[in-house]
């Protein structure tokens, strides 16, 4: 796509955050395939220059946006790696800190599970997702192993249905609400280890 | 749009219930903003005819998928709200219930859980999802009002989480698979209401 030299200096009021910001937002009501960057000119009330100005196209957009999610989650699982102690408490140490930046970064995450892999940035972002996803994996099989998780459920099953429901979470959170962080990974935790039912 | 009417007749080898189904494995993939009739006949490997022959729009498409979805769990719903005993059973019994129609309507309930109200259609099936929610939501509330789920969680919360645990499923299980509904259904229910932890 090309676009007339004398329009690639941009506008004010528009940097980059603000533009990733509103492109987010428009992916995620549109879709991304569904959105062009004419579109996303119209969203930000300004030509398609102040978005060239700062990308060169819609992919690395997309690229910039997942890898907010995606440091995001990967600092968390980091962090768990390094610590100590038994499986079950570095599973929910991960639920726990997945649930903050989930709603810490709630569009950029929203973004982030509805990638299917339909370009090479997707590809890599998927990449980078199971990798955190082999992790809760791995921390539910050795808890299972070592006792601390009922033995009764398949672990690949468990893993997926915890963090489906961290994950479902960005169906109803709203962005820029003032959702307690902490509240809601206390509750996806109690849920998830200690079970609904009294007694 | 205006089709031919030498082409109104349709074409043999698509009856309603392949167009349904392709449409709304396209639906899916695409997104159904970003699906038009062509990409549904092309994908049919037919002409818009057969297509046409069976429903008048692509929004009456979407409605006949979402009603198969919302038709399974609304008798759920009901033969739940025809029992008795505690809430908490009845609350099981719906989670229980939600997992088998997700997994025997499974590419029609994924469908349904991505509409956001954008046309009358997509509306009208938000409402009776909507109903639907309301009864989880409220034989939550039922239970620890009983005393029989932990009172230290929020119910609204609760439930969201509990049956976005439930919704996850269509992230991750494939049409076509032969995907266990009880062990399924069995795995939710433990999770949620057991408890995963040992002791």
């Amino acid at each position: 796509m090309t676009v007339p030299l004398t329009r690639r200096r941009g506008r004010p009021g528009h940097d980059l955050e603000s533009v990733l910001t509103t492109s987010v937002a428009v992916f995620t009501e549109r879709g991304y395939e569904g959105t062009s960057i004419d579109d996303l000119a119209r969203a930000l009330g300004t030509g398609k220059s102040a978005i060239y100005h700062h990308v060169p196209s819609k992919d690395a957009l997309l690229g910039l946006a997942l890898d907010r999610a995606l440091m995001g989650l990967e600092d968390v699982a980091d962090s768990v790696r390094r610590l100590d102690g038994p499986a079950v408490d570095r599973l929910e140490t991960l639920v726990r800190g997945s649930v903050r930046v989930l709603v810490e970064r709630l569009p950029y995450v929203t973004l982030l599970l509805r990638v299917r892999g339909n370009s090479e940035v997707e590809r890599e972002a998927l990449v980078r997702r199971r990798r955190i996803d082999r992790l809760g994996a791995e921390l539910v099989r050795q808890a299972v192993g070592a006792g601390e998780l009922r033995p009764d459920l398949d672990p690949a099953l468990t893993s997926r249905l915890l963090f489906g429901m961290v994950n479902s979470l960005t169906e109803w959170l709203r962005p820029g609400a003032d959702h307690d962080a902490d509240e809601l990974a206390g509750t996806v935790a109690a849920i998830a280890f200690a079970g609904l039912r009294v007694g």
